[in-house]
């Protein structure tokens, strides 16, 4: 008879269960078993409950890992390394780690040219595979991560968020001096926020609705926060930027509406990042682009070296995971306490870390 | 009483009248005056013939250059210079000089950042402001660039077309060994062609509808043509490339389908480089972007540096002028031999180019 644990499974769209599962078995060659400590909870998460399946495979198996269907959540999280398997010489048992959840290859183009963030079979922990919203999580060795001195076991759950606005600031080449523009105050937004002032960014402007986000957004270093329904944000940008418009932007929302302003917030010859999850098709002129030389950067996930940086800055402070840890509960109450109050108190909420 | 001159002018769509206008005035301080020698019919000229006015102001004075209403067009052109205004030094009468179109107001962001092809009150030479239809041309100086040895006078009003393409390719960074995608080949899309080409491009697949285009691609040294209409152009794309698609694509049409395509053919982490001029809004998915790490480039003209590079290249051969001109005319002949033979047959020419 096999050992059992607890985890949050997804079932379907508004259910997510927490109920008894197997153990994950001893880790196959080139694989770990992970302890859990803590694990946040993603907008991702909260995607698939609310609207799923968007990334989760329900009609063939997903083709690196082969799951389909129902699977366990989460994969923003720290742990201790249990068990290894064979092969195994980057990490061993008793480390305490914050795993990288991209999955990949190590066969395609986008591999083996280093950027495994986007291989052609992704697989995310926690969506094309179970993950970390249980006791124990099998992962591959090569995404294990050792926390080093100084960042926390708290702090580490929030690397991998961190990490994302971190490879967004970095894909925009260099910001220093640079007036900056933030959509969104959520966690990536945030993390972008952070990165982008270490980063050295001149002025930083932060686009956000919510009052209790746009007071996060003061918090962790913006100049200004403009709310988009009280003025016309564009003008607005103009007016601070001598008419120009802002040298860089970020999109850390995902809506329609939001990509394209990402453009129409430069100056011509700026660059706007795109890291939201957009579930529709924006209308959008691409003259805005080949009459303007502005550029578009999509930007996803992260790679290791997102987490040596993020963990290099919130080791010396530039970055805080503080701030944006808004609420810690137990994996029994993920779905009322987790999900449910996420959705509810959306704007009272960045994130909320799980202890298995 | 002032001397005169014909004049190919643009009144309204589908009025462009060859008509007696007066030859300019004495050039203003740091302006000259050119006599022209050939001048180019580009896309931009048949587009305000056929449903301008599109670039050309008509409900205010242009900021810089204060021209509202009619115009005289063209800005593809090559020409002696035969009057120089107070302070010019960079050329002297009878200089012969291939001249960048993008009049610039050396004072906003862009500007000063040496990217004056995207001057915030940029004016191009023959839409907002009198152009080189026409036996003379008053200019800046500063746009002067003296044609080389090495290059004919008919080679050199391609130039500025040639440019545009020469400038899409260094925007997209290196392409070298990279399989590369043009979207058209059309004027532009064939000196994209050929600059891609000198940049070192592995395979070359050029996308293009008409039978007499397609023949000029392969002349100009295209690996695979695609006709979008007999194939599925993305499969097709990702077969040639192992299942990945193109590295880097060229968007050298301007149609509403065609911007979102530039995307859809490349592989992970691949780069659109977008420079067609676009009349209406795609739907875009920007998940297209922040799920792949893809970038999309504008661009928009070029600048001197550019027609150094041309240059260059004609006079070792790596870009060829040649193949591109369809036909040489007179400016009385403009709008039945030039204009309205585009129309009637597009995929026949290429270049047409005016004699004055």
């Amino acid at each position: 008879m096999s050992e059992t644990m607890q985890a949050a499974v997804w079932h379907g769209q508004q259910d997510v269960r927490v109920e008894t599962v197997p153990v994950p078995p001893t880790p196959q060659p080139g694989w770990v078993k992970i302890k859990v400590d803590w694990c946040g909870i993603c907008g991702s998460d909260l995607h698939e409950f609310v609207a799923g399946p968007i990334f989760i495979p329900m009609d063939a198996p997903h083709p690196l890992t082969g799951k389909q269907g129902s699977v366990i959540l989460g994969h923003e999280f720290t742990g201790t390394v249990v068990a290894v398997g064979e092969g195994v010489t980057n990490v061993k048992e008793g480390d305490f780690v914050a795993p990288d959840a991209c999955q990949h290859c190590g066969e395609c183009v986008t591999c083996r040219d280093g950027r495994y963030n986007v291989c052609e079979k992704l697989a995310f922990t926690g969506l094309h595979n179970d993950g970390a919203f249980a006791k124990y999580v099998n992962i591959p060795a090569e995404l294990c991560y050792v926390l080093p001195e100084g960042v926390s076991p708290e702090a580490g759950a929030l690397i991998e968020p961190l990490a994302t606005g971190f490879k967004a600031v970095r894909e925009a080449g260099s910001i220093l001096g640079e007036t900056v523009v933030i959509i969104g105050a959520g966690t990536i937004g945030l993390g972008t926020l952070m990165a982008a002032k270490a980063a050295g960014a001149g002025k930083t402007i932060v686009l956000e609705m919510s009052t209790a986000r746009t007071e996060k957004a003061k918090e962790c270093g913006a100049d200004i926060v403009l709310n988009p329904k009280d003025c016309d944000a564009i003008a607005e940008i103009k007016t601070l930027t001598n008419g120009s418009g802002a040298d860089v932007s970020f999109e850390c929302v995902g809506n329609k509406f939001t990509g394209p302003l990402a453009v129409d917030v430069l100056r011509n010859a700026g660059r706007a990042v795109i890291v939201g999850i957009f579930e529709e098709p924006s209308s959008f002129n691409f003259f805005s682009l080949s009459g303007t030389d502005k550029r578009v950067i999509g930007t996803l996930a992260y790679t290791l070296k997102d987490f040596q940086g993020v963990s290099a800055l919130l080791a010396n402070g530039q970055l805080k995971a503080e701030p944006m840890i808004t609420g810690r509960i137990e994996l029994e109450d993920i779905v009322e306490k987790g999900f449910v109050e996420l959705i509810n108190n959306k704007d009272e909420n960045i994130k909320i870390i799980v202890r298995p």
